[in-house]
């Protein structure tokens, strides 16, 4: 049976969502629980995409095959009360084989959050403690570049091989509640880096100190370097992806 | 010279405010970082009074008297740089000596924060994870009950042995955002573990299990167990201290 789980972690205290050998990951706490209820036998859970370090998730899916006979509600229940309490599973649904986690998904939204007001110790594992204030119109104009089918070379991590850097940005929304400054994308899908370095970017046009008008300049580069700088991840949160 | 400090911290990784040995405190922090400021002497701060573990403040205020020749501009930046990042000066001020961070108190807000919806793993230190649903307008109905000025023995910890346990409580405010229920308590103090008794009880009361209009029987009581339970340390934040 294949199964699906609807999933929110804080990243805080983990080296991201992939499993990766004597690390503290997503991946890892949930297939160890997996395990133990599988009767000792490992599951292999496929997620949507992997986050890095430190970027949280309120909406992750992942699917994995599972040959319990346990109903998705007392699944959830079982996962829940052995998980740590920094990963909550949502729901848990039965879908059929041609579901896949990764490959089925039509779109992704994430939000970056930014405080513009004094550092707050309570919120930084989730609000990016900027603690200075930005030109908000600015970033507002700079996001309309972004919008539509662009090859996103600039912006993704330097070392990424994958050869079709082309994505869509279907929509971002900007908008300030007290001193934090939230923008959602909302796309086909992201790469590595995608959304902190587009941030990044975002925040020097905050400052004025790159002009909305160049970005389109700064696509045909090709570049990471002229982003200058990466976003901190705690500032992430994957949202919801949508099949 | 007497200084006032104004600061924030993330409860969640500290056994309270007050100074403990061989626990990691609030108190025991910033005093730490003072000593080294001061030429290695010991310097003793004030605060408006303690928080127990897991309690957050925003604007919790304290003074001490430094004879360090120093702006206040300064201090704030050098607290800053030394201070772990669970804690944050906001302010710094110089007071005459007829301040006292306690004594000099009128009023002190406090705020709860209940979440109604899912369990949310990024919020889990700062607002407390309920998860179901309350009957918000009988909070509203028993919050009344509260304001005034009240004898609150029935709502604080059953070893304080303080005499005077009348307290004023001038306001009490209810809203709520997306799913979660904020309760802000406006007095002229509180005693230990006397907002978490009273959310225990409202939180009853939104279960339908307590009647609003019982409450002034329960004060009549005089006894800490009809209250039943002490809302978690996690869901409260020290918001603000008048002067």
């Amino acid at each position: 049976m294949r199964y699906v789980i609807d999933f929110s972690y804080s990243g805080a205290n983990f080296s991201g969502y992939q499993s990766q050998p004597n690390l503290r990951t997503v991946q890892n706490e949930i297939e160890k629980v997996l395990k133990m209820i599988n009767n000792n036998k490992e599951v292999k859970i496929h997620s949507s995409g992997r986050t890095d370090a430190k970027v949280n998730a309120l909406h992750q899916i992942a699917h994995f095959d599972f040959n319990v006979d346990i109903t998705p509600y007392k699944l959830k229940g079982a996962l829940n009360s052995y998980l740590p309490d920094d990963i909550y599973i949502n729901d848990v649904f039965i879908k059929d084989e041609s579901f896949h986690a990764r490959y089925s998904v039509k779109s992704k939204e994430y939000e970056y959050k930014i405080n513009m007001g004094n550092y707050n110790p309570i919120e930084r594992d989730f609000v990016y403690q900027y603690c200075n204030i930005l030109d908000v119109e600015n970033i507002k104009v700079a996001t309309k570049y972004f919008i539509g089918t662009h090859d996103f070379t600039t912006f993704i991590c330097a070392e990424d091989k994958k050869e079709d850097k082309v994505r869509t940005i279907y929509d971002i929304k900007v908008s300030i509640e007290n001193d934090i400054l939230s923008v959602v994308f909302i796309g086909n899908g992201f790469m590595k880096y995608q959304v902190r370095n587009m941030v990044g970017l975002l925040i020097r046009v905050g400052e004025n100190r790159e002009d909305p008008k160049n970005i389109p300049f700064l696509f045909e580069k090709k570049d990471r370097r002229v982003i200058y700088k990466t976003a901190p991840a705690c500032g992430l949160t994957l949202l919801k992806v949508n099949y």
